[in-house]
């Protein structure tokens, strides 16, 4: 049976495959110094209108959020979050190991606001307390909303009229640049944050996410290598992400997982099961009969259960990718029908 | 013109790629819990006669470096190793930034002896002095060298004599295992040391370590997962793994390197130039007139220079790989001959 | 005019000041190796009923809390605390700047309850989240609250069944203990915590804190002076520590500054103004209008004024120490009713 | 018997003890925020002709050293000390602690030269090493030594060529700048260094140190509380320097540990001891046979032995302090004359 675990269940797309074996045999220098990286961050700062960003690649998120913090903030400083925000929960306190504080605020949709964010700042007026310096933020977030431009406009205005940084986690960038209501873009995000990445693990590459800075940071290799984050063969992430962004796989493998999920989505719906919080990206979360849910599991479907809504029913997680065959989910949403 | 900088400018043995390709639309779970790697730790524990070991995969070598430093010692304690150890020199202090002093003893020929080891530890006697608590070895070291069964076993009745844990890194383990004068088996490394790791970066893998744990650390998995270092699709590593060692390709491509080493290092010496350190393994380090190494660099190949031998002359290194042919060392041969 | 704005607006009582000098020209080795830290040690062991507690002299609590933490704990785990727990609010992150998270849970009280642990420990399920392992508590609260005996008790064995470490923050121990409804000895902490200190700086001593651990961390003087937190003249602690405990003086002078808490609480009440969180301890927090509170400080009086309980009343904190005189409390209950 | 174990031995200078005393029950704002404090530092930003420098006060060494250096790098960025430094050998790895690494340099005399400083620099060229960015050095050194004027200025300038910041110990400040042949004075620190700290604990205060900084670092009492290094009664700092500094106290203080620890030096050297090196300060390190080292300690005199000179012979320290009676030197120098 199908599994709606994750959007990195299975490898990388065949043409990303393909591209790695056809430039297997080159010898070129290690460490992401190589033509295939230059060659594909002088893509991403096109694709951004971002001439002068420097572009990193990463070997996954948790890394890269790191790294981007760390690098970016003294000892004292910390980072503003929303209660949900991956950083906080879901890394193990990675964060934290670098040594800064996450402060977090409770978001019912996942994201952040300048009115949340000034609520956090308020908080912390002296030597006495952490001082806030980093916003992050997720598109899509954990709860697969997605940030308009105009909200994301606001948190900058609000950072920079507060001093602080603004960081997008783009762990699933694709699918949030190319869901329903989205108005954003590449070079927007480039404009209005001072680092976000481009992720690529959940949207069709082996591996790999490609970090996009505006912020000064001229030694941030220094900080990769220190975090062990610098891959000897680093050309595997240019040849990744050339492959992802020279003609528009990136999105088209995006789009295609966002139609998965709506096509789940409204079988879903149909059988008149509840969403609390409308997700328009390949992330669906609703609230299912505890019997149900167990059904489909005892059927082998694949998905995660984490949140109880209350004592009869759990609000599980579906989530589509690249990979996901339009009939898995005709046959899952039979299932489903049959459960009840 | 060959590079001779690394044995890692290439991509991956296509016995790999190809077990890549075959396995890209299986579905697993994610972070390394799936099939390929539960397979392949199976494989590791037989191979080294470690029925108790734990297995983890990890993507680079400082990657595992500092995790297992990290998991292993307390906040004051401290790690024993020679001046050129990769912990020491090229890692951006990652080991310190992890909190962990590195204590460093001098040793021409990169390897580490009960009195070297002894000399550190006499050295820090009180609380105002951090506590040598594990002594960092490679296999090969950084100067090429490999250590004998009867030295392993030493530097273990010295760490067992002194409360030490004994760590090596086996970034380049192949080439030692195949090494000329070897009589180190990966069931002597299970047994002689607290921990180490199989490389597969350096021998054919596109990227990945094994790391072969006897010390008990039952929390390891949240140590990868703070340090950014569980990788999401964690099968790849279990794939490429069983793919390297279930048929002994691991070793076979080591011999070759090594093989290609000897080939160009007795050509070099026939020539006249002078090893400082004898090397058995895949990198060699004669020392050249530096006019000599101007011209092979003016030809085009490609190795390390960073070491001014005397004003006349530097010590270079050459690094053959799984990838390097017989024709490329011989024509190299013919083109330092040209050079002199 | 009077400061209430906190327990260390003074020196030391005349008897420890009177305890220094008359020690000042004893020889003794440094470090809290001393002739004066034994004693104080053994002293404390006795009040106790702790023959096996190590005892170590800190100058201040921040130290002391990271210390304890950062001792006890391994990189992934985590501290449990109330929201308003004072690592988690006032120690600019001390706690994450060792590299651990500090997971809080609203507790109106200030205090902590085995739901409240429990709640945090069920949400932390897997390697992706740190694990609790410390539940950090203080008595008093920073609200002014106290823990009852079988409260605490409650604790310990919600720490047992789970695994947790019970430390316990002193800094206003001495006013925990003596406060109305306290029926806790300092046998019960060490009996029912794993670690806790007996707060000087806060209760009469120049500066100091006195640790009492009964968790096992043989290398705790190496964790002290790697964090700077080795006195030099070490003795200085011993010789307070002995001047506040081997009379009782130590309860003498909380018992006094609780009292005169009391005098300042009933007469506030007497006029009328509610304290929403009754403080049986020296801290006392009344809801005053704005108008009031802007009348006693443009009287010169000092106090906390941090807390907007709404748009025309502040939720203010009086502290009261050893020094404080009665008729400085009656002065400001005069003055007080005259800002009306 | 006397103890010329360190120059921390008794408590602190009678004067201070009567400051502290006089000033014990005036109330003040805590954590160094005081008038006391304000006036130590005006006091002091006049006696280094630096009205812009920042001054903060600590408790301790180690602690400042750690402030200093966790406060001005960047966690890539390492410390170039001697091999002798403090920060090496006696912290217990506190700077290690706080992410850095302390790259070293033999030094005989304990000194570090621009040589020295640039032997470190050059090799130190990629992101695959740290960046050595800060210079620690200490007046006087671990060995007694003292640093001219001219030989500051050559550091400065050394600094200023390869971008380092410049930080002096200055835990025996006072016995520096007051030794034979010392041609530096506090305004020329202050114009020198980017940071040092003026000693009060080895030189008549109960404990205390005075960093005056040049470095821009805004944020430096965050970092501060973030240690743990704000102590809650500030202004025992404050009165304390106040009392060393208004009236020349340090100064005559420390003249008289060095004329006491000359006293020493000529009496064993006409004796017929070697001093190896020879140290104009109040620490003194002769080699005497170890017939005649047991014999002062069977006496009852305590001194630090821990370096063997050879088989026969101990290098040992003697250490004179503001405390230190004449009568007590030629007392030892009868007893060391018997011992032969």
């Amino acid at each position: 049976m199908y599994s709606f675990r994750n959007d990195y269940s299975e490898g990388a797309h065949p043409k990303i495959l393909q591209a790695l074996a056809d430039t297997n045999l080159e010898q070129t220098v290690g460490y992401g110094m190589d033509p295939r990286c230059q060659a594909a961050a002088d893509l991403i700062r096109r694709l951004c209108a971002a001439p002068d960003a420097a572009i990193h690649f990463t070997v996954g998120g948790t890394q890269t959020n790191l790294l981007v913090i760390a690098a970016l903030l003294r000892p004292y400083e910390a980072v503003v979050a929303a209660h949900t925000g991956h950083v906080n929960v879901h890394e193990t306190g990675a964060i934290e190991a670098t040594g800064h504080k996450v402060c977090t605020v409770f978001s019912p949709d996942g994201k952040l606001t300048p009115e949340l964010v000034e609520s956090v700042v308020r908080g912390h007026s002296t030597e006495h307390m952490v001082l806030p310096r980093l916003v992050y933020i997720s598109d899509t977030t954990e709860v697969g909303t997605v940030y308009t431009r105009a909200e994301l406009a606001a948190l900058r205005a609000c950072c920079d009229a507060h001093g602080l940084f603004l960081y997008l986690d783009g762990a699933r960038l694709g699918a949030a640049l190319t869901a329903e209501g989205n108005d954003l873009t590449l070079p927007d995000l480039a404009a209005l944050t001072d680092a976000f990445y481009i992720g690529g693990t959940k949207n069709g590459a082996l591996f790999g996410e490609a970090l996009v800075m505006n912020a000064p940071n001229e030694h941030f290799r220094w900080h990769m290598k220190q975090r062990g984050a610098v891959l000897a063969k680093g050309r595997l992430l240019g040849v990744q992400f050339q492959a992802l962004l020279e003609d528009g796989l990136y999105f088209e493998l995006a789009r295609h997982a966002n139609g998965m999920a709506y096509r789940l989505r409204d079988g879903v719906a149909a059988l008149g099961y509840p969403f609390p919080v409308a997700s328009p990206s390949n992330q669906q979360f609703p609230v299912l009969p505890n019997s149900v849910a167990e059904g489909l599991l005892a059927k082998g479907y694949e998905f995660e259960t984490d949140h109880a809504a209350d004592a009869e029913h759990t609000c599980v997680r579906f989530v589509t990718s690249w990979a996901t065959p339009a009939s898995a989910v005709d046959t899952f949403l039979r299932d489903l029908a049959e459960c009840r």
